[in-house]
Order: structure tokens, then C-alpha cells, then sequence
């Protein structure tokens, strides 16, 4: 496949992990669907275990700055998913998806007040819904390019 | 007092309020040291009720800004927050204290491992400590002016 996009996945690692199946969920079909998922996840146990605080922010930073795009889960609340949003949003201008469980905890407004043309939400009732939201996205993305 | 500084506060005010006191005290203080304290708190019950999400947005957004500094309290995880820290770190550049209590949830790498020069990470232990800690962080910012 020549249309392989790296698609930054954010989601809550430490904190509120209430949400962490369908931020799996989303690294997964980022992966299967022929794209590059860039996220802590996809690095052995080893590796990640042995990052410090600053080596992350670093590695996340740069990951951003390569990311053809990011995909949010925010269905929690997060504060290192709020600062990539906002990195991405701001400092590097790259198309963002923020997908959220229905009936989940009340949104901040710093999302759902934004109007950045670069920002999409979108709320999902089941995991094929969030599935659904994902490749369309990913199909937009590519039909963009 | 000609030495008044206008602050951005954040604090979470939906989602995790465990933390919600510490926030207001920061507003009191940084308002009876005769600064600005830019935040919802400040503004009467029927305004704030009033403003969409949008509204929201916009208005937090043109008050960072307008802010010298933000302080933010980080004791528990917030979209909003995070979004607020990586804008004034990354679009404005402005100086940003990190205030919180000690033995609260794991904070975010991307705080914790964020060498920005502009970020200043503090922990508290009593109300005092963070008065303290706030009153310092506006001297140096009077002293640096």
C-alpha cells in the first residue's frame, strides 16, 4: 500500500483508564488498515519501561511533528491528551479527530467550543461505530492528499 | 499598586473537582496581591451561564492572550487544562506555573518531562505551601518585567 499515512493515537496512559479498550481499539485499525500508528503501544515493554518522563515528551513531541494527523480518544479526561491536541492544533496545524463514548463525562468546552477547521468530533455508541469514524477519517485524509 | 499583572487560571470545573478549593484559593490570592486573575470565576453567575461552548473558547483563548502568565492546577487530569498549558507554552510563550498537591494522581509526561524554560512544576503539601509557591512565582515575574 503507497498511501501510508503516520497517524499520532493519543489517549490516556496514566490517569483515568476507564476508556483504554478503544484507544487499543484505534492504534489497531490505524495498523490494520495499512497505516503507520504512533504511539507508546507500538514500542516493546522494554523500551517503553526504560523512557524517562523527559525521553517521552520528546519522543512524543517529535512523533507529533512527523504525524500526518491525530487521532484522540476523549472520552476521559487527560491533561497530556489536552496538550497534544492543543501542540497539534496550534503548532503544527495537522488534521485532528477527537472520538468520544457516548454518555461519557462532560466535555471540556476547549473542545467542543473549538472551532478550529483542523479539529473533528465525532461521539460513538459501540466499538464498530468507533471503527466506522476511524476509516472515514483515514479515507478523507487520504483522498486530501 | 502599578505593578498589576494579568494571570490565567486554570483549574479543572468540569470533570475532576477533588482539587476544585485549591483553584479558588489560587484566585483569591493572586486578586489580594492586586493582580488580574483571568478565569470563569471572576465573572458573575448570570455571564458565565449564558456563554456557550464557543463563547467559551474564544473568550479563554483571547485571555491567554492577554495574560503576563498562567498558573494551572494540575492535581488531577483535565482536556481543558492540558489544552491551556500547550497553548501558552507553544503559541504564546508565556511563563506557566504548574502548581500540585503532593501524593495526587501520576502527572503527565508531557508536563513532568517537559524542559520547556517557560514551565515551572511545584507541589504543595498544605494551603500555605501553596501560597507560597504562587506568591514567589508573581515576585519573580514583577521582578523580571
Amino acid at each position: 500500500m503507497n498511501h501510508s499515512l503516520k497517524i499520532y493515537c493519543a489517549g490516556p496512559i496514566r490517569g483515568d483508564l476507564r476508556h483504554v479498550e478503544s484507544y487499543y481499539q484505534i492504534v489497531a485499525l490505524v495498523w490494520q488498515l495499512g497505516h503507520t500508528p504512533l504511539t507508546e503501544l507500538a514500542l516493546s515493554e522494554t523500551e517503553a519501561a526504560k523512557a524517562s518522563d523527559k525521553d517521552i515528551f520528546l519522543r512524543d513531541l517529535q512523533w507529533l511533528q512527523q504525524a500526518d494527523a491525530l487521532v484522540a480518544e476523549v472520552s476521559g479526561p487527560s491533561l497530556g491528551v489536552g496538550y497534544e491536541i492543543a501542540y497539534a492544533l496550534h503548532a503544527l496545524t495537522i488534521p485532528v479527530l477527537c472520538v468520544r463514548k457516548h454518555s461519557s463525562n462532560e466535555l471540556s468546552a476547549m473542545i467542543t467550543g473549538n472551532f478550529s477547521r483542523q479539529l473533528t468530533i465525532k461521539e460513538y455508541l459501540s466499538g464498530q461505530e468507533l471503527d466506522q469514524i476511524v476509516k472515514e477519517f483515514l479515507k478523507d485524509l487520504e483522498s486530501d492528499r
